[in-house]
C-alpha cells in the first residue's frame, strides 16, 4: 500500500512525541511491506512564530493533498495569559478541523491493565471500563459568532447546530454502537439549551432507526458525575464540541493519564490524528512528555484512515507489552514503580519499537 | 431571632427531603429560642400541574417577601424526552434565580470523614479535599436569546457575559478565599470562546486588587480531569453557569454522593438553599431519598442568611454523628454496610434530630 502522511508537530511536547509516532509508522511500513511518504508542516504558536499565520496557507494544502495526517499540539502560555491577543495558536487546530471537514471526532478510552493503579479512581470501578466517545467537532459555540462591545463590557458566543450536523455524527456513531455494545447514550443539557433540544429530537428520531442500539440521553451534569461514578456503564457516547471537550478530558483519567489516549477526526475526506493532550509547555524539551498517545494515535491512522487493522493491532500490542514490561513515563508511574523502570519520551519510544 | 422561611419543596425526591431540612430548622429554633415562621409554596413540574405555570406570581411574592428560601428539587422525565415543550419545570427555577439576582451560588464540597470509602476515587487521593466552588447563576448561555427556526433545522442559544456580572461574582469569590486556603482558580475556555476571555481579563484585573490571594486560571477541559486527578488541590474554584453545573456535579463523587451536597444561592437580597441532587423521579415517593443534603441546605441556610453560625454548625455536627454512629442512606452506602444500618429518608431524618 502506498500513502502519503503528513507530519504536524505543533506546539510544546507535540514535537517530541510525534517523532515516535512516526517512527512507529516507519517500522510497520517496512514490517509488512508498505510505502508511507512523509512530508512535515507547521501549525499553531510554531506557525505564528514562523509565519505569523497558525494555519498557513502552505500547511492546508498539503493536508489536503495528504491521505493521512499525524498531529502533536497546540496552545502556548503567552496566549493564554493574554486574553486580548487577536492571533492564537488555537485557531489553526480549529481551522484546519474545519476546512477538512473533521466533523467526527472518536476518542476511544483504552484501558490497559496494567495501568488500573495509575487512575485516581478504584481499580474496581475501572476495570471492563469500554467507552468510545464521538465528539462533534466542527459545530456548536466553538464555530458560532464572536462579539465583543468596545467598550469591553461584554463579549458573547453563539452556540448553535443544524440539524445535519447533528445527524451526521450520529449516524457514526450509531454506526459504531452497532459493531460494539450496542448501547448509545448522548449526553446535552436539553432542559435548558435549545440547541440541546435540536440535538435529542434528532437523536431521538435516529433512535426509531437504529433499534437494534439501546439509546439513552444524558445530561451533561449527571454525565460528568456518572463518568466518575460508574464509567463501567457507558459504551458509545455522542455529544457536542463543548461537551465533548470536557467529558474526553475527564475521561482521560480513566486510562490512567491524558498521556495514553489518541483520538482520530474524520469527516469527509482525510483524517487528522491526534493525542488528546496538549502542549504541556512546562515539561516540553525535557525528555519527560509520553510518547504513548501519540504512538496510539498512529495505530488509529493505521485502522481507520488505512484499514490497516493488523498493523494497528501490532503497533497497540507492542505498547501493551511495553506496559506489561514494567516500564512507564513518569506520568503513568506511581509510588510502587522502581526509578529504573521510569522513562523519557525516547527511551519509551525506543522501547515500544523494539 | 424572628425571621420569616419560604418552604418550596418543588418536585419528586424533593418533596420527602425538604420536610427533614424543615424539621431541622424547627428543632433548632426551638433549641436556640428563635422563632422561624415558616410558609410554604409551589414550583416547577408540581406547580405547571396546578396552575400551568412553573413559577406561579403567588410563589415569586412569597420569595421576595420572606428573609431566606429552602428548596427542594426540580425537573420530571415527561419534559425531558419532549425537548418541543414549550413549558418546563426547569424554568421556574432559572426565573427564581432570575427574579431574585441570585447571581452566586456556592457549592462547598464537605467531605465526612466516614465517606471517604463511599466514592469512586481512592481515599488517599480524597483525603484532605476542601473545595467551595463560586459558580455564577445568572447569566451564561442559560439566559442569553435562543432561536429555533421554523422548519426546524437550527436552533441557536446565545452566550453571554456583561463585566459587571463578571465582576460581582469574582469579587464573592476572592473575599471567600481571603478567609480559606488563599487560592483562587478561575475556570474559563479563553483559548476558544471571547465570553471566557472577558471573563479572564476582569478576574485578571481583580487578582491585582486581591493580590494576597494566589490566582490561577485553568481551561474547563483541564479543570474536569485535575478534580478527578488531584481534587486536593484546589481551594475556591469560580466559574461560569454552564461549566460550574458541570463541575459542580463531577465533584459530588468527592463527597460521596451528591445526596451529600448543599448550596446556597445569593445576590441581592433574598437567599436561596438548596440540595444540589435532581427530583430522582425513579426513586420519589420510596423512602429511599438521602435528606442529609436537604439538612445540610439548612445548615448554610442559618449560616448565610441568617449569620447563625453556632447553629449551623450544630446541624452539621448532628449530621457528622450520625454517619459516625454508622448510618447510612443506600447510595452513601457499600458493600461492607451491615444491612441493618442502611435507612430510608425518614428514618435518617429522624436520627439526624436526635
Ligand atoms: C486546544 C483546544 C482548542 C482543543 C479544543 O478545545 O477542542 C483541545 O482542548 C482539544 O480537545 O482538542
Ligand atoms: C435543573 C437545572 C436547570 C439546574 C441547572 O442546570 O442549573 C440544575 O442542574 C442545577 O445545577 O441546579
Amino acid at each position: 500500500m502506498k500513502k502519503n502522511i503528513l507530519i504536524i508537530p505543533g506546539d510544546g511536547i507535540g514535537q517530541e512525541v510525534t517523532t515516535w509516532g512516526k517512527q512507529v509508522l516507519e517500522a510497520i511500513a517496512e514490517k509488512y511491506n508498505h510505502e508511507f511518504v512523509f512530508d512535515e508542516a507547521i501549525m499553531g504558536h510554531t506557525a505564528i512564530e514562523a509565519t505569523g499565520n497558525p494555519l498557513p496557507d502552505e500547511t492546508l494544502e498539503k493536508a489536503k493533498a495528504s491521505d493521512a495526517i499525524l498531529f502533536g499540539a497546540i496552545g502556548h502560555a503567552k496566549y493564554d495569559n493574554d486574553p486580548s491577543a487577536k492571533v492564537r495558536p488555537e485557531q489553526g487546530l480549529l481551522k484546519i478541523r474545519k476546512e477538512l471537514g473533521l466533523y467526527a471526532n472518536l476518542r476511544p478510552i483504552l484501558l490497559f491493565d496494567e495501568l488500573l493503579d495509575a487512575s485516581s479512581l478504584k481499580p474496581e470501578v475501572l476495570r471492563g471500563t469500554d467507552i468510545l466517545f464521538f465528539r462533534e467537532l466542527t459545530g456548536d459555540v466553538y464555530f458560532g459568532e464572536k462579539k465583543r462591545n468596545e467598550d469591553n463590557t461584554f463579549a458573547s458566543d453563539l452556540m448553535n447546530y443544524h440539524r445535519y450536523e447533528v445527524e451526521r455524527i450520529a449516524r457514526k456513531a450509531y454506526e459504531a454502537a452497532r459493531t460494539r455494545g450496542k448501547k448509545l447514550c448522548s449526553v446535552d443539557k436539553a432542559n435548558v439549551l435549545e440547541t440541546s433540544r435540536l440535538w435529542r429530537e434528532v437523536v431521538q428520531e435516529l433512535a426509531k432507526e437504529y433499534s437494534d442500539v439501546e439509546t439513552e440521553h444524558m445530561f451533561i451534569d449527571n454525565a460528568a458525575m456518572q463518568l466518575v461514578k460508574n464509567p463501567k456503564k457507558f459504551d458509545v457516547v455522542l455529544t457536542a464540541n463543548l461537551f465533548g471537550d470536557i467529558l474526553t478530558d475527564e475521561a482521560s483519567q480513566i486510562a490512567g493519564s491524558m498521556g495514553m489516549l489518541a483520538s482520530a477526526s474524520i469527516g469527509d475526506s482525510t483524517g487528522f490524528f491526534e493525542p488528546i493532550h496538549g502542549s504541556a509547555h512546562d515539561i516540553a524539551g525535557q525528555n519527560k512528555a509520553n510518547p504513548l498517545a501519540s504512538i496510539l494515535s498512529a495505530a488509529l491512522l493505521l485502522d481507520i484512515a488505512f484499514g490497516l487493522q493488523e498493523e494497528a493491532k501490532a503497533v497497540t500490542t507492542a505498547v501493551a507489552d511495553t506496559l506489561k514490561a514494567g516500564w512507564r513515563t513518569s506520568d503513568i508511574a506511581n509510588g510502587e514503580t522502581p526509578a529504573d523502570k521510569i522513562l523519557g519520551t525516547n527511551e519509551m519510544g525506543a522501547k515500544v519499537l523494539e
